[in-house]
């Protein structure tokens, strides 16, 4: 069979199962990366497994979402990465060396490789051929631990680009033209394979842009071949050796495809409050403009930046516009800087920012009440940039330059002749932000702050098991029920006691005093149990909190996964009507809890205090049943020989 | 008599009173400046006072403190702050365009002149020779709005620099060396008056950076002459026609007379915690160091980050240090791009911040827990920075970039040759950042966010007053108590309806309900009432919920003359044991306050509650008296005319 992209690579990295669309399989991870937000847990789990050498060919954390340090809190967390760095090897790139993804891109991605990273918009490195996906930090750590990956294997959705673009178009434009086609569900599923002609028109950050924000589709992923221009990318970042060519076969097979004329695109805006809400800038232009911010995973590179400037150079940012610059990485700020490009941005009048996430990820520059804020970023859902109330376009550099002057929503065909720009022969290399582990640091002393406290760890499931029911809720408890998350709590996600205060606080007070009380036990849900975000807090607090079960009419299927990882049994009742025959500190036992589960039977419930027997069954495969009589993914993971 | 620089500015401005020690007097304002922390209490002061135009020469708003935008409430600040200014003519800074103590020094301080400013480190430009103090918002307001400031004449301390400063010591030095000799309390009561052969050796950045910090001796102020070297500076500025020669007479007075051989100074350093806690860098080095931070109105001018640049030039920043650079203005920021510098900073791997006031006041770059932190600031009070626990040290720009390599308290001598800068035949200059308004834009309309909420207005005092006691406070009570301040409270400042709620939050729960209940009322306290920080805001929001006097047995001085420009009444019993005979919730009754104030009686309180009469008093100048009378400072200024 002729395969495509996708395939070959995951072929090349196969581990254990069978290629088929829809089977769990395993692969071989090549790389890992981990940002600072969600690395500290990441790390933690790593440190739980107790290896002696991680499994990856590469493993680089990254620092750049937490990078305001207004308490001691973050600072703390990069000290504590830092050291888990040095003790297993894992490269550490200091705050102000810049964006996870744009580094990868620059420094380390290569062609055919498999990535894995505890962030949403790791399939950047799409852009250089790379199979790179996002996923949960304990997948990461499991990753990094054992060097495997499991996933269901997706459909593959070829998109092919012909055409020319037009002038003052720009991959930002093509991305959210594709984002009003297919929707923020349309790539559910899906990994998206790009091919065509149009693609020799794209430079490798160009096809960053566009992979990154595959992740607002919905797709696993998404990745363009590695071809002449791949190649002379990493000729000027000093890496050929890391070059090999990747095509898809003559004829290969999707599972669907679709064809996009660039020449059909101008230049697009995501208007308020979603990424596939685009309209042309054309049809919406006028509106007035309180702040424009560059920046970004998805489109501040070399060669955005440059445009921005050159857009700028000799003229000045609208009296009423605050115009926030944040570049991708130091590199591309030193370039800018050495080539008076720096010099031609502040001139105009520029908010130069720290190389780092900053406001993409609601980290400062929160607009005014009601602001009107152009953003090269990749989402603008309501509230993400830290004023509920404004409203948030995403566009190109080029539509966020020309707007940034004029004060309201231009179409930067508007302005002139394109700008063009002229790629170095050799990007700027630095080192002096990276700390290069060698791997005999095992004596390194992990250093955690006050804040920082162990990852709660499971045991094995016992033949039997029971305890006292704790809570009893209604339909559709959400996750920010379960573990409530927000500006307050944040920085108390790696402290686990600390977060454990606030468990199912908007449903009950003290809920962590009765469960201590009565040294854990079981919850009982109604429909739909753990909906909302995908947050792992949701189910490693309640494990914290010695939960051993949750049985509930059905569950969310995130939080189902999160509470398998955690090793919390989540059980449904076969007779939805027995959720009447258990109450709050009812005594329950499951005397052949293991035996059931490891034979797929139903699963008898003994209700002590009320003398009945009630029917409950737990619904997974055979390796979620593994891992659960394991005590969790860490512990499963631990068990397993590649 | 032959004038000190003093004398000869107050002379040259002096509206009323004599010019005699201790002798209270008004005088002209020519410039004011405000930041944004203190300014939007500033703004909303100067919109009670319904002016028509300002009467300054020149009055500039600067946003430089709350960058980092966390919420909508910095941003809303700011666009609010934006819209007075153009209503008033105001120049508005935009924040990006750096610190209001270094633009201020570029672009608009005169010799000669007098400027006041809501923010302590005013005193900066008296480096160019401008009379240059730090006051209250308030005093700012009323500068704005009527041209005077009414201040206490001052002692005069000549400080004689003679000697050649050595190889690595520089201007930070030099005001650490004298902190050292005086003492953070050495300088209360006093303006120090630079003077010398010594002074020729320093620029007049140099010159900034001692009278900045001269703020932590507790003087008034601190002043340079303006001599050639001024002249050269603002040449370079590209105004000259703002020079202007100022010497000292000769044979001129002073109350207090010091010299300093420059020769005696060694790189110094500020131990944790407190400015005056000096030492020799050579005696406490080695020490391990975590972060190093560079930047802030004392030393973050051209010629301190060229320094840095040259020093870092080609090497690297050792691995367990963070260092951060925060430029003092766009102008430096620019000129560092355009000439190199600044690539060489991103090389060595500087994490380069907003020009803006940033880790000087804890705005963000909070160390890690234990921290050891080199910092070129001028405070290093224990919590400042953002982590407790921390140990900030305060060093010069030369010491903080040596150490940054080495990776511990390093004296800058052990470097090798010292590193020289030539200055710029001309500096940058951009007014792309600021906002000139012309003054006909009456009709501007103030733009105020959900957050900001007007000033509260006082009446004039009645013929008698009456009311019933909210609280009854024992001794030492700290404005701290009467009103709470730290982050949870901080986005409140412009908010003193939300503030309220929170009033002596530490004494009592819910005193803003009985406040209402009973529409307002009286205070009752013990000695040393008021205690603390010097806000305002513990005076105004009393004022909102409607108290109209306190009793106590003694105030602390600020906080007294805080309740004055409240306009409400600070009394104290002339027999201290009338403490017992006053409960919470008694009602009282002053029959004839307002005759009794205006001729300096004693006055008399009916305890109605209990029946008896009880003596207390005002002790006050007839100017605070007829502040009382008209309802507070704000009311009494718009009765005067110039």
């Amino acid at each position: 069979m002729n395969k495509n992209l996708v395939m070959q690579i995951l072929e090349k990295n196969l581990l254990s199962g069978k290629l088929t669309e829809g089977n769990e399989v395993s692969i071989r991870v090549n790389q890992t990366l981990t940002q600072d937000s969600t690395g500290t847990m990441v790390y933690l789990q790593l440190e739980a497994m107790a290896i002696e050498k991680i499994q990856t060919d590469l493993s680089v954390a990254y620092i750049d979402h937490n990078t305001l340090q207004t308490g001691f809190e973050n600072a703390d967390d990069h000290e504590f990465i830092k050291t888990v760095a040095a003790k297993y090897g894992i490269v550490y790139s200091k705050p102000g060396n810049g964006i996870c993804h744009q580094l990868h891109l620059e420094r380390f991605a290569k062609p055919g490789g498999v990535l894995l990273g505890s962030d949403s918009h790791t399939p950047t490195c799409g852009g250089l051929g790379m199979l790179s996906i996002g996923a949960g930090g304990l997948d990461v750590a499991v990753a990094m631990a054992k060097g495997y990956y499991y996933l269901k294997v997706p459909k593959v959705l070829k998109i092919e680009l012909i055409g020319q673009l037009r002038p003052w178009v720009s991959a930002k434009d093509i991305i959210l033209f594709i984002l009003g086609k297919l929707s923020v569900k349309g790539g559910v599923g899906y990994i998206i394979e790009y091919a065509g002609d149009g693609i020799k028109q794209l430079s490798v950050t160009d096809r960053a842009t566009i992979t990154n924000m595959g992740a607002e589709l919905g797709a696993t992923t998404s990745i363009f071949p590695s071809d002449e221009i791949t190649k002379d990318f990493l000729i000027r970042q000093d890496r050929e050796e890391d070059f090999n060519y990747l095509q898809a076969d003559l004829g290969a097979s999707y599972d669907k495809e679709m064809v996009i004329d660039l020449s059909d695109i101008q230049p697009m805006t995501a208007l308020p409050h979603s990424p596939d809400n685009v309209a042309t800038v054309e049809s919406v232009s006028g509106i007035k403009v309180d702040q424009v911010a560059i920046g970004s995973c998805t489109n501040a590179s070399y060669t955005d930046l440059m445009k921005v400037a050159k857009i700028l150079k000799g003229k000045k940012i609208h009296k009423d516009v605050s115009l926030v610059i944040s570049p991708g990485s130091s590199s591309i700020l030193k370039m800018l800087s050495d080539n008076g490009a720096l010099g031609d941005l502040i001139q105009a009048g520029a908010r130069i920012l720290e190389a780092s996430c900053g406001p993409c990820i609601g980290m400062g520059q929160a607009p005014k009440s009601k602001a009107i804020s152009l953003r090269t970023f990749n989402r603008n859902f309501q509230g993400r940039c830290g004023t509920d109330n404004a409203g948030v376009y995403l566009v190109s550099p080029e539509t966020a330059a020309v707007s940034a002057i004029t004060g309201h929503l231009t179409d930067p065909r508007s302005y002139g002749n394109e700008v063009q720009i002229t790629i170095p022969e050799t990007y700027h290399i630095s080192n002096n932000y990276f700390i290069f582990s060698d791997q005999d640091s095992w004596d390194t002393q992990i250093v955690m702050g006050p804040n920082i406290k162990p990852f709660p760890i499971n045991k094995p499931l016992e033949s039997s098991i029971k305890g006292k029911i704790l809570l009893k809720t209604s339909d559709n408890v959400t996750t920010d029920d379960i573990m409530p998350s927000h500006a307050g709590l944040l920085p108390y996600r790696s402290n686990i006691p600390e977060l454990s205060k606030y468990c199912f606080g908007t449903l009950m007070d003290d809920f962590h005093i009765i469960a201590r009380k009565y040294q854990g036990g079981f919850i009982i849900g109604g429909e739909n149990y753990g909906q909302g975000s995908s947050r792992e807090h949701a189910a490693l607090v309640p494990l914290y909190l010695g939960v051993k079960g949750v049985i509930a009419k059905s569950f969310a299927r995130i939080h189902k996964a999160n509470l398998i990882n955690a090793g919390i049994l989540p059980l449904i009742f076969i007779n939805k009507d027995d959720y009447a025959f258990i109450d709050p500190l009812d005594e329950l036992e499951f005397p052949d809890i293991l035996e059931a589960l490891s034979q797929h039977k139903e699963i008898s419930l003994y209700n002590v205090t009320k003398n009945i027997y009630i029917k409950v069954k737990f619904e997974g495969s055979s390796r979620d049943a593994q891992i659960l009589m394991a005590g969790g993914y860490l512990n499963h993971a631990k068990e397993i020989v590649l």
